[in-house]
């Protein structure tokens, strides 16, 4: 006998340790969590509760809906939608698709991303699925699991708080992406975006577990903080994190512009990290992070496509890349990045030297094994320690 | 009894005046009149000649499809569509409508955008209405009469020579042209576009008689160079054309930057006009004909919505502001606009402070007049004439 999984309930109880989680695997992007639960939480306040289903119960003519806010998160915690846009992106979906659609997907994990397909599946009755096509947050569309299986895109449809409403048919992800950056940027700086994908290309493409992983971290950081434990020594039980540094944010350099949030932020080591500095460039999500001294940063400690989240030390929150302030005791860790990522395409479309960083992709634990090997690093941290240095 | 208009027959041999007097009624815009031709000839060899017809044979709920190019000028001269993105919008057009439309129509007269609507009526065999939405060029969408008519505009259909194709609702006509603009530059910097519109709203708003006029006075150019007449003295009789300087480029500067060609040029005047310079400022068109001496323009000849047009003083030719280059020999002549244009809402959508320029309108024929009966400028143009000064 075949038993047909049933998937779980996501009350709004959850919200908090999906937007955690999801934040968590962001990388930094995704949007803002605090946003993404309030939007969920009045959808499932006003519709109830929502089924979260794994990618196994896609029959391959299901219609799967992907909605999310694309643009600046710099924006998006200034431009919060109202609801409605995601009844007009999906209504534009179903329109096109000809038929009711089976279930609700993420594109990306994120605080606003992995949130608003929640609010999306609760107020139209639909199924949630637990996947994205990420795995953690990107900036561009072109970046997902669905590109790199060789889905063919239908219409994305983008709509804004004031009503306008596009339909992009982009020959390819990498047009519907340069395409929607710039009409966003039209837009205000943020959208929210529809597009219908066909059951069989999710199931062969999407990234499993998703949703579940996010809320197995939130719920992991809301339990340390709860029985006061060092969520550092409990995260890696979830995650495979590696902690990269603990220190101080000393400095952040952040601008919007052509659509995204892009910068760089130093954290200075603190503890057992104290004498050397950490620089985090991002673009929407954090994307490298080298240590160094000086200003030179010539140790890279992660690297797109690996996850290089920033966790308020003391409490174990996400911090989002638009919300780094000087003076935040922070911990960067590195979390391994789904295996699609590692292939010649995924780092194609996602290594460090697609951003324009001219480093070789190296899995963060393989680095760190590496570090652990050579001890001068430590040798020269206590160099720079010395008073006078 | 009604004598219902027949319209005429538009041949190949009519192109060459439709696109010269398309140049001149363009103001320095609306694309290159060459490229405008090749692309109307090749429809017209392919499929044979187009019916002209006049706005009164509209009937209210027939279908008018608007074709145009839209992007920067400097652009489109390098980048020219195959005939291919006209059918692609054109069908987009029929699928929104519905219903096969009735006649085709220039969205503004210009060297390209008066002509690809004649390649679209050739190429699907419909009328082209001897109207357009502007009676000249301007550099933005919702500067049209259909908009000061209030019209309410549906999709926007959008393409490329790649086969991305948009479809823009706008919540208004500015709204259509900020996110056109927009995902234009990402397309290229030009891209074809196409809208459907009501019978009953094109008859009571579309500026009549441009396609004639248009033809009349590419004809009258024509015919004086053959005759090896002043094109000056008789092109005043086909549009109250008044000459505002002859003289010779000696500067410009040009600048393609968010879809637009933007920048100034500088004609010293010659002959009766030696002594003073005329800087004309655009924005794809001719915006402000400014003159002075020593960098300093303190006296405007003319502004939008009046029409500036540049031709050599030699042949008539129209040059647009893409082609103008130092040394070229001009002859800048404004022509009234239309009057809708002249109204608090006309001036408000194109006046010169729409555009940024610190001066008040003045129908350019008042603006004669007055310096006709104040000599002083004469005097000051005699004045720095002398030599060493």
């Amino acid at each position: 006998m075949v038993v047909k999984p049933q998937g779980f309930r996501l009350e709004a109880s959850d919200l908090l340790d999906l937007a955690t989680g999801s934040a968590v695997l962001g990388t930094g992007g995704g949007g803002d969590p605090y946003i993404g639960r309030l939007v969920a939480a009045g959808a499932i306040a006003a519709h109830g509760p929502v089924t979260v289903v794994p990618l196994s119960t896609l029959s391959d003519d299901d219609v799967v809906v992907l909605v999310s806010m694309s643009g600046a998160p710099t924006v998006m915690v200034e431009k919060i939608p109202s609801g409605r846009e995601l009844d007009v992106v999906y209504r534009r979906v179903v329109e096109y698709a000809g038929r009711e659609p089976n279930a609700v997907l993420a594109v990306e994990i994120g605080g606003i991303n992995a949130l608003f397909p929640v609010a999306t599946a609760a107020r139209v009755g639909l199924p949630l699925l637990d996947a994205d096509g990420m795995g953690r947050a990107f900036p561009e569309f072109q970046i997902t699991s669905f590109n790199v299986g060789g889905v063919t895109f239908g219409p994305r449809f983008v709509t804004d708080e004031k009503g306008n409403v596009l339909r992009i048919e982009g020959i390819d992800a990498r047009w519907i992406e340069r395409i929607n950056r710039h009409a966003l940027v039209a837009m205000g700086g943020s959208v929210i975006t529809g597009l219908a994908l066909r059951g069989q290309d999710v199931r062969r493409t999407a990234i499993a577990g998703s949703i579940s992983l996010a809320l197995a971290i939130g719920r992991t950081l809301r339990r340390a903080r709860e029985e006061k434990q060092d969520w550092r020594a409990v995260l890696p039980g979830v995650c495979d994190a590696l902690p990269l540094c603990t220190g101080k944010v000393t400095a952040v350099l952040r601008r919007t512009t052509g659509g995204f949030a892009r910068g760089h932020a130093d954290v200075a080591g603190m503890g057992d990290d104290a004498g050397s500095t950490v620089r985090l460039e991002f673009q929407n999500e954090h994307l490298l992070a080298r240590r160094g001294h000086d200003a030179a940063y010539p140790e890279v400690l992660a690297s797109t496509p690996d996850l290089i989240a920033v966790l308020e030390t003391d409490t174990g929150t996400p911090i989002t890349t638009e919300a780094l302030r000087f003076g935040q005791r922070v911990t960067i860790v590195g979390i391994p990045c789904q295996p699609i990522w590692r292939t010649p395409r995924g780092l194609e479309l996602a290594g460090p030297r697609y951003f324009g960083f001219d480093v070789d992709y190296v899995p963060l634990e393989v680095r760190a094994e590496t570090r652990a090997r050579a001890p001068e690093h430590h040798d020269r941290r206590e160099e720079s320690a010395c008073p006078g240095i």
